[in-house]
């Protein structure tokens, strides 16, 4: 065979694969991808994000909180039909040893989206905003930049140090940024905000679809139990005069297995999951019977009231378990966090856009948190879930499939023309 | 109130458990009782009991193991129609923090039994061996004593070292002994070996008895089971796409438990015990479905066949369990030590000296080793256990009752009656 001389296509979808993967070079680690909240190669990334909203005529800035945002104004739509702005973005801090997708893809796929915009007659405009933190890694806490955007940043928060000992004020002075204009960074009134991400999970894969309309982010209780018997010799203690803590853990576990189960298999909340994921047990010796062991909790639902039924369920169940072992049973609530629903009117049309580009829409909870969640206590928001083969995700095979992306281009196309006819049916 | 005058009476047993108390302060360590093989104070125990044994009339050597040896002849029994010798004793080693009955109170109520022995007409000597080590605290393997007495002792072990990097060989020379001579310390012909024990468990208590008949040491097996499914997202993993390690290791401990309990309430074997006591999970963070789980299994049993049983209907049960659901699980044996019985005669000989002493003979497995229990491969054995209050032991808190010491000096002495006699009967 002769090299071909012939020019390969390079569809918008592999275009936006090969802008995240390029974005996953520039990282603190040589050969890995980790991204902190506002470490050097941060800047990177919003020199490479600047100079591409700027070829696409949007107008660029830093918010207090490390934020990029980029606006495009439509320059074909009579200025006083201007109707506002519609908010796009993701995340581009990652966790440590990540994948080139997780938050990246949803703001690369943003500025597709502008592109695309370009050749429409849209009614209103776009910011699309690279948010600087979601993931909680350098400063133990989430979603630091849509905290901000969202206007729910408590000043308290500059006072954690990461690991180093620099502050969370330090390191935005570091960054040449001024946490006392943290204010500055809140949105003004938007049309609405719109997330594209991947899955992280596997339903999507499992049921053959390419792509996922959020509903909301599920809510999410975390607790510690812990069960106190009592120490003993493993070959002297005959089993009816045993206080086993780790045989009380155990019938929990599997309780808690069970209950959420019959969950899944209802039609009251199917999307329901429980886990026990830490467990500390003492004295941890293979000849000595558990005196104490300590399991958690994590159980989330899109519906508050399942969530807070089950939990009382289970916590009630594990008390019960205790009691007829003559055993102790303490519980130490950690965390309560409601569910947050997703905008109904955007999601019907997200969910319209996504048939309309000729794939099912399926509707899913997210099992995550995400910039969303927080952007959706100030302004009404969607979210599109792509696929993530294999279901993995914060790990260097995270990966999208070409299709996919382009799936979600389309539906994003479609999804802005339709908020475009709904504000158009709304004004007149 | 005017002081009183009067003194005391001290009974046997008083002065037995004082003895012991005195032997607890003899330590590596202030305040705590800590004495591993061969360390310094073994030295000052070897002193006082030697001057114990030279009171009572006893010959006194030290074997090359460490085994502190007394022989006491009957002087009023012609030579001639002396039929060998008995030994009696347990070990004078110690856990760390230990408490102080533990091996020294059947090397002190042996010595009590030589007294009471002096005003009989025994047809047989008797030998005292307060064995050197049976904890195997200090160079990680137990019955180190015994195994020499028994010609039994592996002169491996001797390359064996401790934390300080010391070997046995150099452990047992730095004491002023010769590890050449270790064959020497193996016992020639005897009647048998009779130990007296606290129970270090529940049962005596629980059934509101002071002694026990030991009716052998029961069978163990260790092994350890490792679960392997998937880490995943505690949120975003649906319920029935899950491969969760910790779920199954659950329902399978659940499984050991229900298994060794039915075992208890049957007659086949009561007192079979099962006991997951460590437990490793992976990567156990509260919001990642297990991964893989490592379990340990110690199942015991007085019968071999029933406890090989048991332990293949718990394997199987574990491979059954992660393959319905999708996860490997891979099985390692660690111990596979078989049951060892006392002597049936001898045993016969102490229910009946337990029973004329007034007491009922409960007879009952030892579920840990003891010295008895590599005697027993030489020499016939038997065993006595004595009440453990709250069934503590290898802690400063164990502790005997008076009164039920008196019952073990009494049944002792009856039994070493009935042994003569049973040779009587025997040799005429």
């Amino acid at each position: 065979m002769t090299q071909s001389a012939a020019t390969t296509e390079v569809t918008r979808a592999a275009a936006a694969i090969a802008e995240c993967r390029l974005i996953a070079d520039m990282s603190e680690e040589l050969g890995r991808t980790t991204r902190r909240f506002l470490t050097s190669p941060v800047a990177q990334v919003h020199a490479h994000l600047r100079r591409r909203m700027e070829a696409l005529g949007m107008s660029v800035t830093v918010d207090a909180a490390g934020n990029l945002r980029g606006l495009w104004q439509p320059t074909s739509t009579p200025r006083q039909r201007l109707s506002g702005r519609l908010i796009l973005g993701s995340h581009t801090d990652t966790v440590p040893d990540a994948g080139a997708f997780d938050g990246v893809l949803g703001v690369v796929l943003a500025l597709q989206l502008v592109e695309s915009a370009q050749s429409e007659s849209l009614a209103f405009g776009i910011e699309v905003i690279a948010f600087s933190e979601e993931e909680g890694v350098r400063f133990g806490v989430p979603f630091l930049g849509s905290r901000a955007v969202a206007g729910r940043f408590d000043p308290a928060l500059l006072a954690l140090r990461d690991a180093d000992g620099v502050s969370m004020d330090e390191a935005i002075r570091n960054f040449g940024l001024n946490p006392g204009e943290l204010d500055n960074a809140t949105a003004g009134e938007a049309i609405g905000f719109f997330e594209i991400h991947i899955e992280q999970g596997p339903v999507l894969e499992a049921e053959g679809l390419a792509l996922g309309v959020v509903t909301g982010i599920v809510g999410q209780t975390r607790c510690e139990i812990t069960f106190s018997g009592q120490a003993n010799h493993a070959g002297t203690t005959p089993m009816h005069l045993r206080q086993d803590a780790l045989a009380a853990a155990a019938e929990w576990i599997t309780a808690v297995e069970a209950t959420a189960r019959q969950h899944a298999q209802s039609s009251v909340d199917p999307g329901l999951v429980a886990t026990v994921g830490k467990m500390n047990i003492e004295p941890n010796a293979g000849n000595v019977i558990p005196g104490k062991v300590r399991v958690s909790l994590d159980l989330r639902s899109e519906r508050d009231s399942v969530r807070e039924a089950a939990v009382e369920e289970l916590l009630d169940r594990a008390r019960s378990i205790a009691e007829r072992r003559r055993i102790s049973c303490e519980i130490r609530r950690q965390m309560e966090q409601p569910s947050v629903p997703m905008d109904e009117q955007l999601t019907s049309l997200l969910s319209d856009a996504v048939e309309a580009s000729g794939f099912p829409a399926r509707r899913m909870p997210s099992g995550a948190g995400h910039d969303a969640m927080v952007m959706a206590t100030r302004i009404p928001s969607a979210m599109l879930f792509l696929r993530s083969p294999g279901g993995v995700s914060h790990h260097p095979a995270e990966t999208v499939l070409e299709d996919d992306v382009e799936a979600a281009i389309k539906a994003g196309e479609l999804f802005l023309r339709r908020v475009n006819d709904h504000l158009r049916i709304q004004t007149n």
